[in-house]
């Protein structure tokens, strides 16, 4: 299946092979993240941010660029028509007819997709809400795939909240799809929600295991199962354990309280002296921005990888463009038997049975008039439902007989 | 009389065969939307926006970049300088320097005016407030002329509120220019001014039909001539009596109550119930962003061309600037007998005899300190006179002799 | 030394021989001002706004284009993940990746150089609060150097707020650097601080004679040292003393009172009656934007020069481009006996012996937490150190010796 033409919403819209591809064409770009390629002569993308993120917005205008294209940008769109009430099918519609490609960002979960159901050029979702950012989670895989050489069998914790970060959940999928070891270490109650666990081990035949700190691997204790966790330092001498920490940011407003906030806060800072202990060759990974939960001091250390995390951010989307724009086709190789392929999605529309609305109040069908809500029955969990846009999951109303 | 160097702020600052020559240039842009044309190459377009649009703003930005050139952009200059107390004269005779053409929007009505009267590059206004929007214009027409092959005895209603709306008067006055046959239908206390109405008569020979509803056609009834209207619904019958029905915004804030504005809305609203008795051919137009006066279900109605409409602001647009900028000279034929050509202004500078200024608040003389107000005698209206600036017209004060 | 590779802070960073440099190949540029000059090809600059500034970022914008490279800006990085306390260091180590040279402006002092401390591409620094603007300073003498032909010598009256104006004091030690006679005119209170002075003496060998009123200089008055000065309107006749007078903004915040500020205000408006009787050949300079210290009506008069000191900031910033960049090498000429030539910096380490934290509550040391402040002893002022950042300077809290 060849990328011209297809979007990127989420990153399970691409096999495993087509990852790979990409991975593939972004070594090839990486030769001209300093000069310029010319492989989108005349072609023109649309950054569309309905809220403002320099480090995304940046990195794609910078890739277009450097692929020889033109850029048009809103960088804000809060501010513009959306406030005279466009809807965002109206608004893709429009763009179309000037760009070539649309990147979009919009705190409505869900929407990247009705741009892409609405739009005739290829969308890519540059962060929808808490729900998919997946050029992040390429990111997060090629950095690893290139700084340890191979993506399977490498040993991953993800460290921080892994209840609501969107990235940590992409890259968890992302991890098992391609064989890494994942290790989960979260405070308690910023656990990652049961039904993603049940996905990973179900799909991916990936069982993670559990802390609540990372101190607890070395006191031998047993991955949490729903224990209410004690609270212990993170330390160093469990770093030797794996090929690379990420560090998730963990955000303030998540917490019931300050002190929850803080006591969280103090338990998981990754400080210069605890890194100093970890394994010469690991690797120390953030999406960035950070606040609080990565000292400036580990940035002296050779591990800290995390701006050449960034930086890995311009050859990869630089690919990407390339492939979706049709200018230069990734070479997909065949899928192998247990690869990951998007299938095609059965909808249901339960508004012939009943008046069925997705219940998150930031899903984009909750926001735009126009759309009629859809539901899809997820797989390995009986009797649940996701919304088609947002994905968030409930129990179905009737069975799937019933809906047919 | 060549196009290069010239601005472009009211519809009537081209004659009828400059805008000829400008629709036939958009027909050889056309064939480049999609790529890239060097036509502007080397040259620099300034999008100078006080007030935020995707639409427009995006649109001239693609047009440039289609062309070859670059783009410096201000996408809200209410945030910036100006902030600091700086004039509008003062802002182009920087920016001239460094852009080789300048496309503003600014909600003060005739700020377009004073921008091209300081700037010596050529200047296109995006929006003046509810004064102009003179690029929309030519996209409506455009985008007739291409749907229906002519404009030249084609039916069009005009369909909304016809009192503020700036669209509105352009296309009327466009359509009177080009032989089209006009009708108007308005919520009643949103007619279309009386003065208008009087210059289409007089000045273009061109006498609408004015409807509060279009159900009143169906009846018979006489065009309303200052009658109280009543309300009644649009009917899907009488749109058989149309090649394009023109949808405008009615605009909220417009209304002395909400009550009225539910009223009219619910009156005007195109669906697609109705929509679909009106001509196979017929268009359905509207200048997008739409409101709640045009249902979204229309949109898979082959009439709907409003997605059309907009796309051909690209073409439109990179004509235009491909002219003014004058890289590719358009074909201005001789003018034929009865077109209209912009006349030369005779200016009045009342403060000789009285100190007169613009009633109108929201015009740029009431807010820029160092212009002088001048006004011009209104054709074929006795005693009047129009800022030379907004053209709000009020009484003249005195006889044109004394003013000499 | 080379420029190539090289950040530009202050007007100090650079020495005499590299400022003539580049304005040598300002002269070359400004054959290309209209057109598109291929230096850059393949590169991009990041523009990189804390606050917004119309006329500075386009200006870089459009050099940077005119030498064939590309752009990617943030407008206004106060809505952006600074709100989400992203500090500057983190932020230039991500755009570093993606551009070839960053311009910065930020309201914190010393901001800039902290993002050249961190960045591996060239930083050029389009303003950190009221501490530097160093290409304004290059553009005012580059304009002076054009207009009058040579800067050695040239007479130049600083009239304004000489006390908070960041573009006045760069100006005064650029302009007693290269030569040229300065006189300083300011409101009482406003005056130019006193170890400014000093240094322009003991450093540049420069004593500028400085009035409250350029009408003291008629009246035969002594220049003031120190006098509580009276008010005294500015007067035509001096004007004739000049090559240029450099007007600057007036502040109206700067002011105790609303009456202090009348008064001062109206003592300096520099109007059309009043340049009529200076030189024929001076120059009236302003670096805009102007609020009331100079009349619209000045515009008209030939001496008027500050759209074209404006406009010769194109030329200037595409020298500065091209040499940073090393794409157009600035040949360096030998240094002369008595140049300004940069000087290694020491810069101390109180913390050794004092916690000691710089005052200045703007001073980017106070804002952003992995900065340790640094401070350096101040030249010719006994017992004075300066913030090694925004170059706020105190009172010493022991000897040189002492912190070694």
């Amino acid at each position: 299946m060849a990328l011209e033409g297809r979007s990127l919403i989420s990153i399970f819209d691409f096999s495993d092979r087509e990852i790979e591809a990409v991975f593939k064409l972004a070594e090839e770009m990486a030769q001209h993240t300093r000069g310029r390629v010319g492989l989108a002569e005349g072609l023109i993308m649309c950054t569309l941010f309905y809220e403002p993120s320099t480090r995304t917005r940046l990195s794609f205008e910078t890739a277009m660029q450097r692929l020889g294209g033109g850029v048009i940008s809103v960088a804000d769109a809060s501010v513009t028509s959306v406030a005279k009430g466009e809807t965002i099918a109206d608004t893709v519609r429009i763009v179309e007819s000037y760009a070539d490609v649309i990147v979009i960002r919009n705190p409505l979960e869900g929407s990247a997709r009705v741009a892409a159901d609405y739009a005739s050029v290829p969308v890519i979702n540059a962060g929808d809400g808490a729900h998919e950012h997946p050029t992040q989670t390429l990111v997060d895989l090629y950095t690893i795939r290139q700084e340890k050489g191979r993506l399977k069998g490498v040993k991953v914790a993800l460290v921080g909240d892994l209840r609501h970060g969107r990235t940590a959940h992409s890259l968890a999928f992302g991890l098992a799809r391609f064989g890494a070891e994942v290790t989960l270490v979260a405070p308690p109650g910023l656990e990652m929600p049961a039904h993603l666990a049940t996905r990973l081990d179900k799909e991916f035949n990936c069982r993670p295991a559990q802390y609540h700190s990372l101190s607890e691997m070395v006191t031998g204790e047993e991955p949490l199962k729903g224990r209410s966790g004690r609270q212990r330092a993170l330390t160093s001498e469990v770093l030797s354990l794996f090929d690379a920490v990420y560090v998730t940011r963990v955000q303030k407003e998540r917490f019931p309280s300050e002190q929850d906030y803080q006591k969280a806060k103090s338990s998981y800072e990754i400080t210069e002296e605890l890194i100093s202990k970890a394994r010469p060759d690991a690797l120390v990974m953030h999406p960035l921005p950070r606040v609080d939960e990565l000292a400036h001091a580990v940035d002296r250390d050779p591990r800290a990888v995390y701006f050449r995390q960034a930086a890995y951010g311009l050859p990869v989307r630089m690919a990407l463009l390339a492939a979706v724009l049709g200018r230069r086709p990734a070479r997909v190789r065949k899928a192998r038997k247990g690869d990951y392929r998007p299938k095609p999605r059965h909808e249901v529309d339960f508004r012939k049975v009943a008046d069925l609305r997705c219940p998150n109040a930031r899903c984009v069908t909750n926001h735009e008039v126009y759309l009629s809500p859809h539901f899809t029955f997820v797989e390995h969990v009986p009797e649940t439902i996701a919304c088609a846009y947002c994905e968030y999951e409930m129990k179905a109303p009737l069975g799937p007989e019933a809906a047919q």
